[in-house]
């Protein structure tokens, strides 16, 4: 399975626009230990010529022309098979506005996150030129499910999506009820190789299906917003701590690379990096502590084969 | 007045993420006669720290980190003191929703467009996370009025909006009722030096009221996004014609460059130009031919006074 990262920020990207933190200041005068970021996305295929999207970042438009293999062999045309949604994130769905242009879609996602993003949503109109423009292909958490090519033919691909404690997104909270297929994980597998790609973007706090999904693959993208539960805090930037935001801080005795240290036989890397993370600067203690710990740290571009 | 392009393509951008045109094709093979452009947005400013953005395109981020004068000088602020939205259209509104993060913005906007916008569209949530977090500022056709900065200080400049043939976004056709506040054009005048900026980024066609703002003008941003009617027909990229889309094509005998050769005066600059046109390609007769009109062509990053 062939892996590309579009995008590794969480929300906002790096820089953020409003933002003068340490890391958006640092990129902004071109210090060479850190790199600009979009926001998190990644682009998988079995053959280099058929893809599937994790996730729908505002900047997919920067991230297709960021990538030869996404773009159109013909006059109208798009290599991009399916994108999935994680959860109805507006840094996760916001781009599916830009894939407008009268092009056939297909989208898979829990009947939650479909919702949050279709209903009450006019802008949602754009999609909806001609009947049958979007596909929605439900994901059910604990179900495994062949994913199709936008033609309809099996990928070679499975999914099995897996419930993760999270939180509704800003916009839909006190309005929709929550329910455990707002958040999940994907455990991707090549079914002609056996190997498994975990995708875990935002996660809360480990359940025993987070721990078996990750125990199982053969390599894991895991939430790397927070190294500290309350850095926006500390950095006068906000008064939420993560686990207001549903994200697992990465550091101290309870931090998740805790949990990553206990799957040492998969390629363990970590996305959806906020701006504040002190890991983003190659030179900081924490980035030197995590790359110690055998775990990497997602980039825009970064390429492997899992 | 400084002006500053910091996007001058039509909705999809130069290329379209789903477009393998020649000029799309040129532009990813690297041909150094066409330059890549984002979606139109145009910033000014009087004193160059505090600017005005027109439009707010889906790629601002990466519009804003291209163009210093615009990113935060604290750990959270910005130097964009309001937004104009001339219409709905996705390519001119969606970027707002990538402003977020807490920050307090200003918004000019007539009725029709605001509603268009924050009406039955459960996105906007997200930037109503705290009371004011957006303040609207009404924009009438045919009222002059004091531009405001973010701390409500008068900015010294005034605009008259200017209602402009026009059609709905697609996402609000057969929905909302037209009205003629559903496409301005701006006359922006520097009310200490007199000069007068007059942007029409979409324009179905001249009415008296149209001719007078160009004429009053020392500076025009005009529509320039199709060169012919029937140029996505030919190209076998569509069904519709440029008059279906409520864009007066650019060539020919009745086409809009002859009313701009009745200015020649003002600067005039053609932006919003879609990614098919072929003034875009710098060899191209139609390009040679709107140069040796006197009329520009926008690029991203593209820098002037007024």
């Amino acid at each position: 399975m062939k892996v590309r990262v579009l995008g590794s920020a969480a929300g906002g990207g790096l820089p953020q626009w409003n933002c003068g933190c340490r890391n958006c200041l640092a990129v902004r005068r071109g210090d060479p230990r850190i790199r600009a970021r979009t926001e998190e996305s990644v682009a998988i295929s079995t053959d280099g010529e058929r893809w599937f999207v994790l996730n729908a970042a505002p900047e997919i438009r920067a991230q297709i022309e960021s990538f030869p293999p996404l773009q159109p062999r013909e006059a109208r045309h798009s290599p991009i098979e399916a994108i999935f949604l994680t959860n109805g994130d507006l840094d996760h769905c916001l781009g599916l506005l830009s894939l407008r242009e009268s092009q056939r879609l297909s989208v898979y996602a829990t009947e939650s996150v479909r919702r949050g993003f279709v209903d009450d949503n006019v802008l949602y109109r754009t999609l909806e030129r001609f009947p049958g423009q979007v596909t929605w292909r439900a994901l059910v958490p604990d179900e495994r499910v062949a994913l199709r090519n936008a033609d309809g033919d099996d990928s070679g691909l499975t999914v099995l999506p897996v419930a993760v404690p999270g939180k509704l997104p800003v916009h839909l909270e006190r309005l929709h009820a929550e329910t455990p297929g707002d958040n999940v994980g994907l455990s991707i597998r090549d079914e002609n190789t056996g190997r498994t790609l975990a995708y875990f973007p935002g996660v809360a706090s480990a359940t025993a299906s987070v721990k078996r999904a990750l125990a199982d693959a053969d390599c894991v993208f895991f939430d790397g917003t927070f190294w500290s539960n309350d850095e926006l805090v500390i950095l006068g930037l906000g008064t939420k701590r993560a686990v207001d935001m549903a994200h697992w801080p990465l550091g101290g005795s309870d931090g998740s690379l805790r949990l990553l240290a206990e799957i040492p036989r998969a390629r363990r890397v970590l996305i959806h990096v906020n701006n504040t993370n002190p890991i983003l600067y190659e030179d900081s203690d924490e980035a030197r502590f995590v790359r110690e710990s055998g775990v990497e740290i997602a980039w825009d571009g970064m390429e492997f084969e899992v």
